[in-house]
């Protein structure tokens, strides 16, 4: 399926009160904030978004806030997958039923899908009740565990996945990521997943980026998608050294935690973690806003450097 | 706390109709076949089980029926264990409302525990709505990545979980696993959860051992049991060799999926597996099938040898 | 070929010292204690005598010596495997010339044999110098890679090296061990590998076993079997839990050095361990030493409890 | 210390005969061709010129003929990492006499040294006897199992290793390379280890590249660095693209074995792979050849796309 998607997209963290409780009353500004620094899209419910910790019904809630909230100023895709494909169904109905430009789903992963075959009849279950909507496969084996190289892929899955429309991977080795453009490039759509290899991931044709710190650092990330446009490689290059820099700071914090963390020193405390993900002491958070401070982050994340 | 439960658990099948759907109607088969076979305890929605492909309302189900059908005569563990503790907590809360006997569950896996207090606090999540009830924690490093130690896990454990009532035990180091039952045996029950390495586990000191195939062939494994404790250590091993033969043969079909179908072969069909488990093909069935009769498994998994 | 070996083999340490230089000195002394305390063969330069880390010279000296020294009182295995197959080629011949008893080898591991036939051609390649002498495969994956399937490579090895003796069986899944012994336990001999799990191997029908701790504790592993041979499986469990107690105390100290220092502790001093193997500083042992005396070592290791 | 090195450097195959001898008659023909089609370095002895598989007098004299028939032209970096660290001090001592321009390691890797200190202390045993020349770290975590992270690894390598000149990166993490090269990169030269991914790290200021591929095909290389250096993102992806191409299609057949065979088709024949990395058949060859003529690699190797 031909993928309407391109550009930005930021992987979106989902607000939680100080209990844990779902805190959907921030979405709207979240939404907001995000637009306007120049995010070309949303992928919510993900890894960052803290999904897989969520209910069913929490995850249709926050879905439909984010819809709601972005009201198709940029495209929203709603991640689905779930170690129960019965309710990774339900939730890709819910996200046509609501109006989701598109659907992403892992694989379930407390049994690792064994073969190409069943990672498709795996994915088949959850796209066939969502055919409208395009849909994305999220490739992050470091989580899954379906390591699966993608160019083989896609030569199955197109053949049994009509609404396939693209890949966020979210895997290293760039030279497969590109493999798959080369090769699939004009049908499909290959957003790359590591947000401290957006240069790399640009430099081998990348059609789109999904990542957590674009939730705060989108006009970073735009000034160095411009350089690279503008054949400025240097500068280029030096500004991904900053964005490289904050993202390392940041993920010294216990890893995600530390992402989120960084959310709420950009200005918007989208609250704590839910277990089994941490979340950083105060005494942790105000190291990190040192840090962070000792960084320039306050005026890099605008791209002001 | 103490543990009430001791002996052969089976690590109960799901069935499912050919279509995928729930088949609860034949749980209470099963419970009364296990039973006369001599099984002393249940455990429900494991691993074998393929409680994570299940939805929450489903797995509620399941482990009523089982706790109706076996209507006391023998223990009943629900397990509860899921990416999300919400839904956890849930599933816990039932158990006890039900009569469950005990609960069990496996960390989060999607996001690991990035150490031994954050597991700790996702246990206690779970156990503090349930806390009449005798809490059993499932080690499987190889499907959830939770590698921690087990005694020190412990040591800390105690402390916080009240209801903590021993481990299922399911990783191949005998050694850390007799470590645990020298330094806690006194306090908690250990169970050991891989049927191949029965005797082993037993060599050391298992009170007992979840496992699936205990739900086809329990009378083997209880005159391998019974030998151990006649001290005719000649006996046990060699039919503790048959019952490996037999496992080995079995899981040659595409692993769980081949015990599964083992089950059918012994004359009760559960049914397919969910995806991302995979199923046998009728004609992969009947293979296996001439397998299990080239090594007399009818007989042998009654003990008749 | 039939194995003329069985029983309870030391992985000798191999003395250094202070300064890193080779000791052979010292070992007639090694060898005269542990056939003293009933040690049934040695085997020389593995994992624990560091023969990786030995130049090709340095290894034929060791091994020299401990023929020597042992003077056939009881067999010695030369373990000759080594990244570079020549030089394993020329270990092995040089092992037949001074009257070895045996050979092993692991698979070359910086680039692990990618399937079982290029496996066996290397083997072959080793054991094609030095065909007189029964070679035993030494099976370690969790250093070496190679995580082959043994009773099917048995299958293969059998018919493609005809001095194939037996395995040095050193991983967890007791159960495939049990296999190999159902299937080619008339032909072939195998030896357990994880001390810790000794009774758990014996308990499957081990003929050998081959550790580093035997060289301190022999005679508390030979109470062991004869309490498992005489059926009195209750007061072989409690023996290995001495055993288990000892050694998890030991590998608390940075792992292989730990049991090197425990070796001193026992009496003898070989002095450090060579990098990239670290050595406990003074202070560690001095520590490792009073935890020692807490559980009783010095009489344990003699089985006198 | 101060790198003299930089550039485009191939990780040299080394010659064997069929019959898996040295073949070192073939050296100065490799390396005539390789300066004439414009490599700026060799990297001899290391993970494709299987310095592992040969002895230590073996890989003296590969070093002294790539040394020799150089002359000066390019710079030589002999590869002296071997889990002896004994050995590997004897062939750094040599690769001083010879005249080689520089060093470079991979640590211990049958042992995985245990910590950073670790670490640097096996690799300062080395140094220590070659101390006038530069020395670059060779960083291949999934060959050696050290996953060290790079930057905190220089922190404490700079106090220790004087000689100390850079490092190969061989890892797909580009975002922590690029870390070393922002925080080093005055300093230090840091050479990227993934041919597949050069833009990649041409993208974030890599110093030079050593790769198995720049044998045949460093025209196609050296057009994309050319490419990059005058800011032509498009004609730099594009051929990348090719590279990549080429060598899915090498490594599909056996991994590095499809790479030497890869060199045969290109024209010079540097004989088999030893023993443990396995040797295409001549049937496997014909079908790598038709596959590459399928991709027009003679004439993409040379840039002549």
């Amino acid at each position: 399926m031909d993928s309407p998607i391109e550009g930005l997209i930021a992987a979106t963290f989902t607000p939680f009160h100080p209990n844990g409780s779902l805190y959907p009353e921030l979405i709207p500004t979240l939404v907001d904030r995000q637009i306007d620094e120049g995010v070309e899209g949303f992928f919510v419910g993900g890894s960052t978004g803290e999904g897989v910790s969520m209910t069913v019904n929490e995850r249709k809630m926050v879905a439909e806030e984010f819809v709601k909230a972005t009201d198709k100023r940029i495209p929203v895709i709603v991640h689905v997958g779930r170690d129960c494909l019965h309710e990774a169904q339900a939730l890709a109905s819910h996200a046509a039923e609501i109006g989701a430009d598109a659907i992403s789903a892992v694989p379930p992963s407390y049994f690792t899908p064994s073969n190409e075959r069943v990672l498709i009849d795996c994915l088949k279950s959850i796209t066939d009740v969502a055919s409208s909507l395009p849909f994305y496969y999220y490739h992050i084996p470091r989580l899954t565990g379906a390591a699966f190289d993608m160019p083989s892929f896609i030569d199955l899955a197109t053949q049994k996945i009509p609404s396939l429309a693209g890949i966020k991977y979210s895997a290293f080795d760039v030279d497969r990521f590109q493999a798959c453009i080369d090769q699939y490039g004009n049908e499909l759509k290959f957003f790359y997943g590591s947000d401290e290899m957006f240069l790399a991931g640009l430099s081998v044709g990348a059609h789109g980026q999904v990542g957590s710190t674009y939730n705060y650092m989108a006009p970073l990330f735009l000034k160095i998608r411009e350089a690279y446009q503008n054949n400025d490689t240097q500068l280029a290059r030096s500004l991904q050294s900053k964005a490289v820099q904050i993202i390392h700071t940041s993920i010294k914090y216990k890893g995600i935690p530390g992402l989120k963390a960084t959310m709420r020193a950009s200005g918007i405390d989208c609250g704590p973690n839910r277990l089994p993900l941490d979340t950083l002491t105060e005494e942790e958070f105000k190291s990190l806003e040192k840090d962070l401070d000792a960084i320039d982050f306050s005026k890099a994340r605008k791209g002001e450097i």
